[in-house]
């Protein structure tokens, strides 16, 4: 892949400074980019590398229009980058077609372009949509539908029934539509409840490695429109995510809880069942969330305060050894104090 | 599937109390049931939502038989609707006997009506009891067993030797038997000590998706008869786990713990090597339990102390800047006070 | 697999005391060994339990040489361990050679004695070097290159162009190269940031079950020499980690963080991204690491904070019911002799 730097101002949408003719052929980080590469500056505490960096040109914003290299001022730096990234990217290695080592089911219906991959397993009624990627190992159980423009790494599983929106990414190892953990506790051990439900994943959502969501046990665990999930998150059923949503690596969401619009959820936070967080809440990392927060807050620590609240008390428990210091010598001194002072009669 | 209202009154032992010819298709939650459905309420909190709700009858406590609606009466609501659900569930789509798109290894013994769909991977030796199902992309390393009417939904992976019991349902992406995680540091780097024993999963155990057990490094690793896990747990290498226990998703288990009969463990806790839980034991969610804890104890927070007093402590937290605040009034006063005072003479 | 004892001794480096002609069949814990095998003492405190043993011979340091049983006397019987338990261990089960049921794409290079079981799929441009092993149902995307001697465990899926070195081994389900979890946020939701740096794994690396490696953004992620890997860790992209560092189970790194040589991380822990744990620092079970830590440091809790200081801090916590009391007390102490005090006028 190759472009002029002319080529890729006008692409990224930004104003160039420097030579229309001069050739591109890679995106890099500002530190390894060779003369060959482009690079960015996202963060004014990266600009100082600038100087040493042997990039052949830069993507700045307007507050770096000054650097004496050749640029592409944009107004989004950052976004400018995931563009340019776009055009680097190498084309997508994807099977041709339906390979005669894959398998497939009665009754399959596929789109236009569809990609189905050696030693993927494509159960009876499954529908594709129109170019959608289906890559080594993948198994969709019966009835699956995967809506236009979809990828699946290798080593998806969708469970039986379970919908996949348009543009959705799917890592490998991910899991969806297992069943939920529901029993009835006994003396005789635990009932399974049968999980009959579905899971429904709306368009433009990206789902990360080996994750697990659970299909409900009645109606659906539902992954909103544009949610995007890192590796390792559990889903339980019947939960609810809502649109834009961004779930960071390793978090676990028990059964029925719903999550606003906009909500993020820093790494290996966990959120108890049956809660509602409201649209645009944010829960640090490693957070525990056991009651239902109200739109626009942000919580942190186990058990979950709001941010500012957990702020002062994990700084004031560093002062507990001097806290606990200090108590013991006032109490000392009050004694000292009571035995100089005269006590006066009860009556 | 449809029933009558009378017949589901006779399946699931309950008493009938409307018309026993009302024909019922399927269940759902009370309020997404349609008029073809049966629901339930199984928490008095969810009987003020009967009124609006569409659903044809209702599975009921003896304290809700005044429900204007068609019933059927029952001890344990909750019982009876996972009997229910049961009733509703599709059946199993299982492979029609053994797909020329298996491989089988040599030796290989299987019982009455065993399903091997296309794609699964059954190494030498192994056993499979009657009536058991491997999904597609299911590896079983050479010598597993596994025991009668035991399910294994896709892309489960079970390595060499490995022991399943009667009726275990393991979710897809399962690994059982991978190595313990045993090295011996030296300055040269960790030298693997060798994972000789294997994994032992009694009856009638549930293993949720993308859960790790490791096999012991000799002897066993031994899943107890009854045990659910949810997804994404992990077991370490010669844990032991009592019956009837219950792992909630994400929770982890460190080396040679042994878990008692009935121990609960909430989601995202973790539990440290070499101790054990008595019987009963309940860990609270994303706890981290460090110590052995006597049977029938409920513990919680990092690290793990006993609810009351996990309770206390966190509630007296939010009380921290206050009980900040008062010790420097406190501190204040006392100054006052001891300035107030004609120090007495030290003789 | 038997050994006289005289070999055994010899094997291992150690000082025979006993009868060399004594066959051992097997290794085994001391509480559970029969008298075909051999045990081992690592510990003072499992010495206790040498009476009661049945094994036929014990594997001991010199401390433990007054033990009136066969023995062979070594420096450090647990490495010793290690190396007997590799001489007992089975042989690996491998395919022999490249099977017909696995699935390899164009102008891939194989080494000597390279086992590729069936139903794995090799990509296209995929090198393998010299005695790799692949499992039923690996995935290794195009590009792939795999050094020599490195074993592949079922199920693992390995994406384009990463890079795993010699002596490797990755277990079930472990996915290498998934995408980095990077979005520009944005208000018509997250624009993805292709993913086009790639997974460098050095020489004599383990990872675990289920672990997850994502792929550099730009650049790499790499993991060093020597790392040990635990079930179900998550890497984010741009990640490094330093030679012979340890990762126990479900641990998560966000993204560009640098862990520096040596560096132990407890079970479930969770690292920040951006920034950068000197050599050797060793981080406690579930802690939360938000700031870069200077080498030699141990931490612990969340959030972490030098260890020391956390055992004074979670020890303090346990009082914080009995300083809220005595606080109160003293309050009402103070009130009461302010009381007795005769006020001094103010001028």
């Amino acid at each position: 892949m190759e472009y002029t730097l002319g080529e890729l101002a006008a692409l990224l949408g930004g104003r160039l400074q420097g030579p229309a003719d001069l050739k591109i052929q890679g995106i890099a980080a500002i530190d390894r980019a060779t003369p060959r590469d482009i690079t960015f500056i996202t963060q004014k505490r990266f600009a100082r590398l600038a100087a040493q960096s042997q990039a052949a040109a830069f993507i700045v914003g307007p507050d770096q229009a000054q650097l004496p290299r050749p640029l592409i001022i944009v107004e989004q730096p950052y976004l400018a980058y995931a563009r340019a990234a776009a055009l680097f990217a190498p084309p997508l290695s994807r099977w041709p077609g339906v390979s005669p080592l894959a398998f497939l089911g009665r009754e399959v219906e596929l789109g236009q372009d569809v990609s189905i991959a050696p030693l993927a397993y494509i159960g009876n009624g499954v529908r594709l949509g129109d170019r959608v990627t289906i890559m080594p190992g993948c198994v969709l159980q019966d009835r699956v539908q995967i809506g236009a423009d979809s990828l699946l790494y290798p080593h998806v599983t969708i469970l039986e029934r379970c919908l996949v929106g348009q543009r959705a990414i799917i890592h490998s190892g991910a899991v969806i539509g297992s069943d939920g953990f529901g029993f009835v506790p006994g003396k005789e051990g635990h009932t399974k409840i049968p999980q009959l439900g579905i899971v429904v994943i709306e368009d433009d959502v990206e789902i990360g490695a080996n994750c697990t969501i659970d299909r409900g046990a009645l109606g659906e665990t539902r992954i909103g429109r544009g949610v995007k999930m890192d590796n390792l998150v559990h889903l339980a059923h019947n939960v609810t995510v809502g649109e834009h949503s961004f779930l960071v690596a390793q978090v676990g969401v028990a059964g029925s809880t719903k999550l606003g619009k906009g909500v993020a959820l820093g790494g290996q936070a966990g959120v108890a069942g049956h809660i509602e967080l409201g649209d645009g809440v944010q829960v640090a990392a490693q957070s525990g969330v056991s009651h239902s927060i109200p739109p626009g807050q942000t919580v942190s620590w186990t058990p979950a305060r709001p941010h500012m609240e957990s702020l002062r008390i994990v700084n004031l428990l560093s002062k507990l050894p001097e806290i606990h210091q200090k108590l013991k010598d006032l109490e000392k001194r009050v004694s000292e104090l009571a035995a100089t002072t005269v006590e006066e009669p009860r009556e």
